[in-house]
């Protein structure tokens, strides 16, 4: 049997994605060969990173608006590094809303001033700073959307002139934004988009190219733009599964559906922490994510109990992230209403036999 | 039927290790999960990684000399980088032998002087230069082993009291060297070692830490090494695939017993190319890779007859580099020396119909 799959990420994968994943490392396409066996510059592939490509833009709802979106190596990590490379000229505003913001301002600090807009970090990443301001002669203002280590993420991003970038790594494909007011978005592919190993990056092209800097060829995004994100060979099978998941997504209705499951998943287990004597949850109500939720119980000593309930239920991956502990369920587009639903009786099951 | 897949990279795999990684898509280690979700921090992928490095080592006789092995993001393309941020303080001496000696020198010009000391570009890079001399005052000196595109190999390498820096992307595990001379070597996954997606590095310590300029995390050889190759979440699927390669090529008798059925490939077709009047071979003799065999027709005109009879015996992938054309016999590790006399036949029956 499937478990219950809560992993922070990577994470959870549609089952019919996986299936048709696991055909292909066999034989790809009926071609007789593996697709981990063909050349990157065959049809068959080529033909795969394409329709990656569009379906980010679809699903985003941004084709034909000027965005180009690329697979990259090197996961968010080295996006803090390019977004500072391709668009630090001289200061950039950051918000820091976690332990990923934190160090995509770290890797910023090399290449300009770096003015930390707001952070949360006094009360370890519990809450979303509001009502900042960003500085109009800013090069871009940059922030990430959900933090999954404390399980906050931001509702309603600011009003701002200078481009607008975001990590998404964590949400993206999970709820409908505006995503036109974005400029850069990035998301590593190992929570809502596939495994990991490749990154996505949707940029609006009139951003690029007002550095002076040397960028060197894998660092920048016009070079990738330009070889239609193929400067390399890329991280096939990776992107293979994430076009798989995104073509899985748009079968299914799109980001429109999938944020109402998302909306009832999170709903359904918000409840249960907050009505449950035995829970409480870690971070400000209204910042709280719908991807992951942080909690912990009342009573500590009910820890060894707890633990082997949800294990015994065929549950996986609820620790919390190994730098504050506690718990954290993680609910991304591919963990079905009914997994929340089994967490929920199992909290509720060791209330009736503790209370 | 499977195909014989003669492609440049990515390329064949053993039929094993593609079963294996079949299976752990859809369910890893009668875990009940897949492996591409769950978390790289887990136990499960801890392991796959720590065996990962553990075989890359064991494989090149360089355990407990000093060496660490890494799996990181980006291919070579981004090693050409890496290796120019972490190593070059003044100037560094470079061999030119083809498209991707070519890349690394420029990516590493931004870094300092690059010293060219020999270079076969002038001669579609159809040979390997010999007898150049390499500044004794050079922080390194680069070369690339083999070169997929023109299908030479360096046979002997220079003797140098510099660091000595590699790119065995397309001939790493498939023939004995004294790999101790080497302080760094490099390796994109996609032909000897798994899927595209993940790049070996195996660096001896003593060399890093001699630069002043400040090193992005993500650029820094010694931020991977400190976080035993997990400061990110690494390629799961890439990295676990290599780790079967390597552990395939160990039950068979390592690079010693792989290094002689390579040796048979290449003298069954090179010899077919000599012989048979209506082929002949690119380059230099004494410079010629066993990994990528490059030949022409004497006679274009049987080019479209030969190119129905090869893809009629099932033969995949034998067309030259896009750059070059011509055509290009790719006979890595896993490609079994009958796929190689499948070929050879077709080269004989062409011979015997048409003179």
């Amino acid at each position: 049997m499937k478990k219950h799959n809560f992993s922070a990420g990577p994470c959870i994968l549609p089952q019919e994605v996986l299936q048709k994943a696991s055909d292909a490392i066999l034989n790809f396409n009926n071609d007789d060969l593996s697709l981990i066996e063909i050349s990157h510059r065959s049809k068959s592939f080529v033909a795969v990173m394409d329709k990656a490509r569009s379906l980010a833009l679809e699903l985003l709802g941004l084709e034909n608006k000027g965005y180009k979106a690329l697979f990259l190596h090197g996961g968010a990590s080295l996006e803090f590094l390019m977004v500072a490379y391709n668009l630090l000229h001289k200061k950039a505003a950051y918000l820091n809303t976690g332990t990923w913001s934190d160090k995509a301002i770290k890797e910023a600090k090399a290449f300009g001033e770096v003015i930390e807009v707001g952070s949360s970090k006094d009360k370890g990443y519990a809450y979303i700073p509001k009502g900042f301001t960003i500085p109009a002669d800013a090069d871009y203002f940059h922030c990430t959307s959900n933090n999954t280590v404390a399980g906050t993420q931001i509702k309603e991003f600011p009003k701002t002139d200078v481009p607008l970038i975001c990590d998404m790594s964590s949400d993206i494909f999970s709820r409908q934004l505006d995503f036109e007011k974005f400029d850069l978005i990035y998301a590593g592919a190992q929570k809502n988009m596939g495994p990991a190993g490749t990154t996505l990056v949707v940029v609006k092209e009139e951003i690029l190219g007002k550095v002076e800097r040397h960028i060197p060829s894998m660092l920048s995004y016009q070079t990738h733009i330009e070889k239609d994100s193929m400067f390399n060979t890329p991280a096939v099978f990776p992107v293979y599964v994430s076009m798989l998941t995104m073509q899985w997504l748009k079968d299914l209705g799109g980001i429109q559906f999938i944020e109402e499951v998302n909306t009832k998943k999170a709903a359904l287990l918000y409840d249960e922490i907050d009505r449950n004597p035995l829970f409480k949850g870690i971070v400000a109500k209204e910042d709280r994510s719908t991807m992951n939720a942080t909690f912990n119980l009342t009573d500590d000593s009910l820890k060894k109990t707890f633990d082997k309930m949800w294990t015994a239920a065929g549950i996986n991956g609820l620790n919390g992230h190994r730098s504050v502990g506690g718990y954290r369920a993680s609910m991304y587009n591919a963990l079905p209403l009914y997994s929340v639903q089994v967490l929920v009786d199992v909290m509720q099951t060791l209330e009736k036999s503790h209370l």
